[in-house]
């Protein structure tokens, strides 16, 4: 049996990680992406979030963690990807993200999911779908 | 006259980087992301794109930097991202992203943009959406 073949519509998968400090300036050095909001303390005093966020897009990296590593796993190929950004993340907060197979499309290999990333208080920060394919 | 009234449908602003081995590594250790396609040559070369590709969220934080750097510009509050990924890239390539003011919702302070990202071909690597909030 495929690897492809033995993901089941259902099937879940999960990836913690505790976002520091050095995750925010090591984004901002390969992004580009030096938005204040993510830097500067003193700016970000005076925004609606008070603290420093992290990018929106940094946390969405662990649901690409989990696609690449664990469901469906190394070699799958990243088709598309919605996200909806629903809390600020900040530094120290402790990110799950989860998976779940929603849909096979099997001529063509591909597998939709639901993508959401939550804090360490269960509120989701990140909802969304991707599309993916795995073509062994 | 506020920032946020400042923006008009039709503007634009774009971003290039050249996507380095480094920045691969460094998004790795950011996402938690070590899918072998990203990081191993000898099973890339067994893959459909037979060379390492860069991960397609790496990609996509070109769009998060004009977004927090340009335009809108600092204190931008990213709400959403779509995104497909359209073609792959490979080490060396080098990015343009783009995006273009679509739609303002002036009640909300939100604005819609369309967001590209080529690579030196001029072929699209992501194509989608973006929906950001920018308060002052």
């Amino acid at each position: 049996m495929s690897r492809y073949d033995s993901i089941k519509v259902g099937d879940k998968a999960s990836f913690t990680k505790t976002i520091t400090e050095t995750d925010i300036t090591l984004y901002g050095a390969v992004s580009g992406d030096f938005n204040p909001v993510h830097f500067n303390s003193v700016y970000a005093e005076k925004t609606m979030f008070k603290n420093r966020i992290a990018h929106g897009m940094l946390t969405a990296g662990l649901i690409s963690a989990i696609l690449g590593m664990q469901l469906p796993g190394p070699g799958t190929i990243y088709l598309s990807q919605s996200l909806s950004f629903r809390s600020p993340v900040f530094i120290g907060d402790t990110i799950t993200a989860q998976v779940e197979v929603l849909e096979k499309e099997d001529e063509k290999k591909q597998i939709k999911l639901s993508t959401v990333c939550k804090n360490q208080n269960d509120k989701k920060v990140i909802v969304g779908e991707a599309i993916v394919m795995l073509k062994d």
